[in-house]
């Protein structure tokens, strides 16, 4: 048997179990399998493919013992669908399964405002889904996905506090985020990409992510400006500007990063796609977080304690534009690698070495240039989308957002999804989709775009 | 891995996880099978050919949300063997399992007297085994088994009550019971067999089980003497009344009882043994049970109400001599099957239908006799041993109570088990051993001979 709930739930799942024509005369064993979309709970899930431990599939097997009785099960679940499979039973009593309750829970209370009437339909089901997913996703932290790790990533912090700040604007969550990375930062001052909360918070031994790590000064900077708080930003200064370190250690003379060292030495992520090739993108984001660093400094007047960056900042503007841009194609490509990628010109355009003129000339250059290495999940599709507005092409953006978006909707997403290609329904980054996240934190965007930009989406 | 507790247990089973070198990133999927014997962690549980719920059997799938814990595994277990398998985990981190516990439970509190220094060691070995099982068994109710059923029948009881009386004394025990089963009753008075005590007290539908219903007497009249408490006789001596009611009901003019209709509308039990013909079994017990509920009038000055009783007996005895008895032979077979059984003999013995002396060649003609269906059970083993010592074989009492029970002893038994034939280890009233209960109420008996009878088995 399987159950639709109707929507998307993160919580603790209870249901009753009653003896029908004669009292319960011996166990009786089930097994339920809760999944976040339809395939969860039609696929088998064994023998178990994925790169990522097996015990995140959300299958439990219980013994009910005596009838009536309530049974919870003792795991915080995310899904929309239960598959009930009967393994044993008495065989002298019949049953019946009543009172199947979740107990949800999210830390969101408030409702945002409406959108206008006078939006399109589908982009007001994309907004609910979008706020759907950031909801499912504010627990005790911003975590990564209600279903799968169900913790704290920086990068995933950036983008739901955007989406956040646009939206439910309850902003005591991020604080305690940015709180609980500073608070677990490495004995050098660098942070860890991730915290594990339960049962008590610590980060995932060497998990330091590159981009992340500058992606919290960007986070702090919007918190500050969101909310005013700069006692937060205050306190948390020391560890944003030690940041900037990292950009530091692997400047060269030449205003480039020794990418090939940097890679070696920390992850650099940007995007779930083997082949992608960082380092145009890496370039980019250093800018993009020195740039967003130094705006904080001046919030708190604390530019003098990194005098410095407006210097790093042009040389390495200068470097990529000398090192890495074709101006004939209009693109751009590493210094190691010739590869044409959507990563590199977004980066690029998001830390503003080109101009708007020659964003949007890469941007078209990559409709037709032939091997571009596309995005693979809706983390960097936000960043592809925030490039198209910077560089004024409203009308793609909204095109883009709409069929990207929208897509998964027409799929019939409650939530949007951890990894999603328009052209292959079995993505995961995990080798099993059945793993992947349906509920994901860094696909929950579309809200900043369209509440940010009326003009554009709405 | 294979963790072997050393004693029989019944609770709950507690665990830890500790991850060791890393912090746990993710959840791991553990099974544990509980095992009373070593079969049952051994032999695979699927595909299951057993007639009772495969629920019973103790195999349990957990998922380790975060480490460190501590998880209890929420149904009550009985084991000795626990095997852990892990079936998943992230693979980042490695963990540990510690502080393995059983919150183990009975309600026995006392502890008997040691037996005399001089008892044999193997005697020793059975009765510290039979309290062992009569301990596990005693919980709310007299349970028939820890592991499987976990419940009170009556005639487990029966054979509990009187171990208890000569081991723990604990007399509460026996009264609570006697008075459940009353209070489920059916509407004309008679006693179901069985009560399943959780979540509530109720009977199991039409468990009507001929010779418990009036082992029920025998039951209330040992209570009686062991404690003195006419009231609770009293209270309970209509219910006790009542049940006589069977015996006329199924009375034939011959002073035999219609056995082919009483075996149509009641479970005639006796032993697990598919082949046994129970018309003598039924006809002594019947005149047993008459006799002891007349003894438990007596005690109470009631035997006005039952004055029909003297005669009855009188005629069942008479009629079973007459109808049943081969004296050639000095066995007893049926009227309508020629069957020889150790039940018909046993029966016929405990009832008083044979003297002493018949009693005696009826069991010395079963040893040398073709086709004799022999017991299947400890519980009819029981009586059997019983007979032996009501007919004054001594020698034969000793060395079957050895011989049997102390089978068990040397294959390994902490408790002793449901079903055991010497000749047969993988005998299953169900189809499975594995399901078997291997603590089971009605073979924890040797102390009671043990201590009634020192000068026999001491």
């Amino acid at each position: 048997m399987i159950v639709d709930f109707g929507e998307h739930m993160t919580g603790y799942f209870t249901f009753s179990v009653n003896s029908l024509d004669k009292a319960a005369d011996g166990p009786i064993r089930l097994k339920f399998t809760f999944g976040e979309v339809p395939s969860e709970v039609a696929v088998p899930l064994d023998p178990y493919p994925g790169t990522l431990s097996r015990a995140w599939l959300q299958d439990e097997i219980i013994t009910v013992m005596e009838a009536p009785t309530t049974i919870t099960i003792p795991r915080r679940l995310a899904f929309r669908y239960v598959k009930i499979e009967l393994l044993a039973s008495s065989g002298y009593f019949d049953f019946a399964i009543n009172d199947m309750i979740c107990h949800a829970q999210t830390s969101v209370t408030n409702e945002p405002e409406k959108l206008s009437e006078s939006a399109s339909p589908i982009i007001k089901e994309i907004e609910k889904v979008s706020l759907n997913t950031l909801r499912e996703c504010m627990q005790t932290v911003y975590e990564d996905g209600p279903k799968r790790d169900q913790r704290l990533w920086i990068g995933d912090l950036y983008l739901q506090s955007m989406a956040n700040n646009y939206s439910f604007k309850q902003y005591d969550l991020a604080k305690r985020c940015l709180y609980l990375l500073a608070g677990v930062s490495d004995e050098n001052g660098y942070l860890l990409a991730t915290v594990i909360e339960k049962p008590y918070p610590r980060p995932q031994e060497n998990q330091f992510l590159f981009e992340y790590a500058l992606l919290f000064n960007a986070t702090l900077k919007d918190y500050v400006q969101a909310t005013g708080q700069r006692e937060v930003a205050e306190d948390l200064w020391p560890v944003a500007k030690k940041q900037l370190d990292i950009i530091r250690t692997y400047l060269q003379k030449d205003g480039l990063l020794d990418f090939q060292k940097l890679d070696g030495e920390w992850w650099v992520f940007f995007d779930w796609k083997e082949d992608l090739y960082k380092e145009v993108a890496a370039q980019g984001l250093s800018i993009f977080a020195l740039k967003e660093t130094y705006e904080l400094a001046k919030l708190l007047g604390k530019e003098k304690e990194i005098a410095d960056v407006p210097e790093m900042i042009r040389k390495m503007t200068a470097a990529a534009k000398k090192y890495m841009y074709d101006s004939k194609s209009g693109l751009f490509t590493g210094t190691g690698d010739k590869q044409i990628s959507y990563a590199s010109q977004i980066w690029m355009i998001l830390s503003g070495v080109t101009t708007k003129k020659e964003g949007e000339k890469a941007l078209r250059a990559l409709v037709t240039a032939e091997n571009v290495c596309y995005p693979g999940t809706p983390y960097l599709y936000h960043y592809y989308i925030q490039s198209l507005v910077d560089c004024g092409m409203e009308k793609e953006a909204r095109e883009s957002l709409i069929n990207y978006w929208g897509g998964m909707v027409e799929k019939g997403a409650d939530t949007f999804w951890e990894a999603y290609d328009p052209n292959n329904d079995f993505i995961s980054p995990y080798n099993f989709y059945p793993v992947n996240s349906y509920c994901h934190a860094w696909s929950c965007t579309p809200v900043y775009f369209i509440r940010k930009y009326p003009e554009i989406f709405q």
